[in-house]
């Protein structure tokens, strides 16, 4: 799509929209043992931003993000929840959105007039391993990237605070939700899952206990090794019971604290 | 104020709020061993609703949930917390909202057509002591009643699913919320704490296990007796430390399961 007709399509689009309201998503993902966010950087600018959207008349807001996320990553059936809403005065930011718009090459008076409303934005945390993400930027951003929530870009408006509040649940829920089967690669070691914990609670954790406590619970199945060159000196890899671990997960998957 | 300054007051209202949202109270109290709902009728119908209202352009809209709470219930420093936006398009019924605006009076287009809007709608739920509450109706509504969790009335649009998605959220999060010392009077037995627990979990609980449990986090403190009459053979009355029940609620007073 050209990027007069892109912008056209754009016009259109916030047209069909509710005033005020988008949604926003925190893509959580992980590697290189830390967790990863999923990151816009607007073209010509330093700013960044999280992938969001409006929302659709005819539209339910969690279609709206799953679709935001689809568009995203090329993934389908994602893991998504809904964490809180944002909805303070101070969030509105018209200079640094006009600032941008203008960066951006948008000149249409429709589509300024739409971003000087107060917006009210849902956030949605989504888990999904990275490896499975085909990310695609769109003509107002110049790259889509993963960033290490130690290393985290300027976001604008209060996207910063969106980020800290997901990671935020996503410790206080993790043993609600499902961390391991989403975000790790289908095959895997203790020792990579153990990392993925630490990764979330910001702590090491004790091997020993790690490990009893989760072989414990029966959520992992064992593979064979092997027998091949020096593949019978490697660890173990697991992947999970898909059924157990869903189960489970109902109650909470408590073995670690 | 007369109805008809009423119903332009609320066209002021309407004019100077943000399209699209609304906030919805859940208010919890807890009386007769059972949780309790703030609920409103509409007058002249058969239909109640969760105490809420829109958000005005220029404020925040937790203060906007803090803002109708204060009007109902006359109560300031009430805990509130955000559990979550019911965004599907399914949630609004223009034909059900017209006909109880007709029953309720209201004939003026402006308020007719900011009905007809679709809203997406934040939840609150809010920790009350009933026996501080001075409930206030409007011109709009026959009464305002508390209402048993298992005995609730005829809602309208999804405010019995709002309903049932913060009494979840109550059980959910028990261990983090202040719900004792928000909930029962300033001064309780050991039994009364142990209904209200009760009465949260929707099972009853061990007396015994209860009680030494709960003495043992250190969050109450024992009144004397009144030795006077049979006052001796009455059981000990104790009230919550608040210094120590709030240092521990966060990480969680999780002292039944």
């Amino acid at each position: 799509m050209d990027i007069e007709n892109f912008k056209s399509q754009f016009q259109a689009d916030i047209k069909n929209s509710i005033p005020s309201h988008s949604v926003d998503c925190v893509v959580i993902g992980y590697a290189q043992e830390k967790l990863k966010i999923l990151t816009l950087k607007f073209k010509n600018t330093e700013f960044w931003s999280l992938p969001g959207r409006f929302i659709e008349q005819e539209e339910d807001m969690n279609v709206a993000a799953l679709r935001v996320l689809e568009f995203r990553t090329g993934l389908q059936n994602i893991f998504l929840e809904q964490f809180y809403t944002f909805g303070n005065t101070s969030r509105s930011d018209k200079k640094q959105m006009n600032a941008i718009l203008k960066k951006v090459g948008i000149s249409s008076e429709i589509t300024i007039n739409w971003f000087k409303q107060r917006f009210i934005s849902t956030g949605y945390m989504a888990l999904v391993d990275v490896n499975k993400c085909i990310l695609q930027s769109d003509i107002f951003s110049e790259s889509i990237e993963w960033k290490s929530i130690d290393d985290l870009p300027i976001f604008i408006l209060d996207h910063k605070e969106i980020v800290s509040k997901a990671v935020r649940h996503l410790r206080n829920q993790m043993n609600y939700l499902p961390v391991g089967i989403t975000l790790l690669p289908e095959i895997f070691t203790l020792k990579e899952l153990q990392k993925l914990y630490e990764a979330i609670l910001q702590k090491p954790l004790d091997r020993g206990n790690f490990q009893r406590k989760i072989l414990k619970l029966g959520i992992l199945i064992r593979l064979e090794k092997q027998l091949l060159g020096k593949a019978h000196k490697a660890p173990y890899l697991y992947k999970f019971d898909e059924k157990r671990y869903t189960e489970l997960l109902e109650n909470g998957i408590g073995f670690v604290s």
